[in-house]
């Protein structure tokens, strides 16, 4: 084989990437169409908070072929990626680090880069995820005390206050939504409070479950650290850790006088990986998941240039969240959240109504092909499921999943009943 | 609409799974023919030491709709990863651990998990990664003493000897193919010293550029722990962190006295959520990256159930290892490896001939589509590149990948050497 014409033909064939098309060929599908263009395998409609629904170009993306992490090409879409997550937040000049991991890995950042041992940390407590972020935190030598919420309730910022008057914490933490609760703290507020007692405190949001489904003014909020995860409102297959830090952060970092105890989650190995890239040049400490930043990159695409914008985003996830409790409770379901301004946006948590458990609903909206998630959270572990309502599934109204939802949860509780009487 | 209308076609929809095909419409692709299915868009042949090429499989598998990480299905798929990762090192009893992020991460593992504070680590250094293994392993606390080879070599046996009787040592570490080097260790006959001298001592492979694509007998050699990743031998994309621990090493972990330093990197979270999907059966620490997982499955099921054994998966890669290395030879570049005994097979580090340099070569093989990768060893960075050959460039034929590498590197360097005349 002549190597020359073999490899013309292959540069052709570079140039013409993308060009292609999926078609399904029986039964039909959603959007029969003569689009040209790869559409993913029917499934059950993923309605847990997080992994959600991902669009089809975000799943092409994540079947890019094999690419070099240090080709310029590569450094460029990571460069984007980094850019454009900064824009989710509104923050001019925070540092995001894109990190192969779960949203969990962000916590071991957190807990290694911005803490030295025996310094305190205050864990604002509404569920599963604050226990866990407060024995990460413990587990790096940090002081941890606790405020913890009654289950379905919000920390109250006059207890805030008083404990950050009785003693210097290096920094605080608050869960944006609790997913396992779907309790919405009031981060703003939070914030504010700690700039008014203790400006030096760094404010540190678990926003794993919030980020692009709420609001996040990060720089005027006085917000320090975003911690969150490819999953849920990003709109991306999970695995990859997300952690934005102020540059007052990245400053507390900078100036810390004992060394940081990981490696992998070190920041000091990860920043000028993150600065170089973002500078659309390739750097190494850890290889990157490529693919996963292909596709974090086309979703990322979708949610700050798509048709529908950041503030409309918001919007629809408040809208469809409106609606779905409101159906839900029309049908006799109670939420976990004991107020309507302390529930989250993109997700529910809803008791059974009485005589009725987990086998009744879970196994019945399966079987109508709609995946929710059991309890989580151990006090009530039993007693409730939790639906999540992020990202297309509330963006793209054509997809009629909320419809879906509302009537298989109407047809699963009429089923239920019947069998009880 | 009526909803059961719905459920119902969405369920026969469901059933109808993977029944899609791709069609590429212009230009024709590689594999014309009437297959129905995935295939990925034409690209630049990627020959650098990993992440390598991948099959339309595995890419495909890498674009499954999202599922629950809590589902039964995905529960299975995770419990055949792990049984399949253990056969690939012929271990009966081993335990991996699969966990969202780069093979960096394992270090993380070993020094969290089976060292506690000021124990004695020996360190076998063929390179950049070795380095860094040392960096990892000083950070968690441990004291840390290396042997270091010269360029190209391997730390001989009887220095390993000397060392492991002068001082107690808690675990060695030997780099199987330091992807800096290229060098191959020989970690049976490290294993073997190491249980005739000092045989409490664990022995720890960082083998990242050698599973799947050189043989490990983990159980009869007495390896007690290899750590690696996905986006190498192993076909997948990148994004994984594989590690397998002996039980012997298992029990290590149990028996520490001190608290495990890490909290994503530690055993005590991930042991009973691996032992759960080993179980079928789903838990939850962090959230697993399910799409990866799918896609790791489908190269698993390739690598062990295809229609090439690991046996010859193995010879396949020395194969095309002698036929590359003995070419690129001939064409008067120099190996870094000082000998054939101690050079990979998955990959070559070669010298640039006297008077090149790498813009002389990297960008015209680019050019021809074909994409390898700079020096890493910081003596010799700008002295040489690197060439991957691992995975289905070496185990399928058809694709002419080795041709095409050696043909562009012969014209390469034609065209070079004609602008030095």
């Amino acid at each position: 084989m002549n190597p020359n014409i073999s490899f013309k033909r292959s540069l052709r064939l570079s140039q013409a990437r993308f060009r292609f098309f999926v078609l399904q060929k029986s039964p039909p599908a959603r959007n029969m169409s003569t689009e040209h263009k790869f559409v993913q395998a029917p499934h059950k409609l993923l309605v847990i908070p997080g992994p959600i629904e991902v669009t089809d170009e975000v799943l092409y993306a994540n079947a890019h072929p094999s690419m070099s992490h240090m080709s310029p090409d590569f450094a460029s879409v990571f460069g984007n990626c980094i850019r454009m997550t900064r824009n989710i937040l509104y923050s001019k000049d925070a540092q995001p680090f894109l990190i192969a991991g779960s949203g969990t890995l962000g916590w071991d950042q957190v807990s290694a880069n911005l803490l030295e041992p025996n310094e305190n940390a205050l864990v604002l407590n509404c569920g599963y995820f604050a226990d866990s972020f407060a024995d990460c935190l413990q587990t790096y030598g940090a002081k941890v005390d606790q405020l913890k919420a009654e289950v379905g309730g919000t920390v109250k910022e006059s207890d805030i206050e008083v404990a950050l008057k009785s003693k210097k914490y290096k920094l605080i933490t608050v869960t944006h939504v609790d997913t396992s609760t779907a309790v919405l703290s009031n981060i703003k507020g939070v914030a504010e409070v700690v700039r008014k007692v203790s400006p030096d405190t760094l404010v540190v949001v678990d926003a794993v479950c919030s980020v692009a489904s709420e609001e996040i003014q990060m720089d005027s909020w006085g917000i320090d650290v975003v911690v969150t995860a490819s999953q849920k409102g990003l709109g991306t297959p999970p695995g990859l850790s997300i952690l934005v830090a102020s540059q007052k952060a990245i400053k507390v970092f900078e100036n810390r006088s004992t060394p940081v105890r990981a490696y992998y989650a070190s920041w000091k190995k990860w920043l000028p990986i993150m600065k170089a890239y973002e500078g659309n040049s390739a750097a190494y400490f850890a290889t990157p998941p490529v693919n996963l930043i292909y596709a974090y990159h086309a979703s990322l695409a979708q949610i700050t240039q798509g048709s529908v914008s950041l503030e409309e985003r918001f919007a629809a996830h408040k809208d469809a969240s409106r609606r779905f409790k409101k159906a839900a409770e029309e049908l006799g379901f109670k939420g976990v959240p004991l107020s309507e301004n302390a529930s989250a946006n993109g997700m529910t948590a809803l008791y059974y109504p009485d005589g009725l458990v987990a086998s009744d609903i879970i196994p019945r909206l399966l079987k109508k092909d709609i995946v929710v998630a059991g309890g989580l959270h151990a006090s009530i572990k039993d007693k409730y499921f939790r639906v999540g309502h992020m990202g297309v599934t509330v963006v793209d109204p054509k997809r009629g999943d909320i419809d879906n939802v509302i009537n298989a949860l109407t047809e699963t509780l009429r089923e239920a009943k019947a069998t009880k009487v």
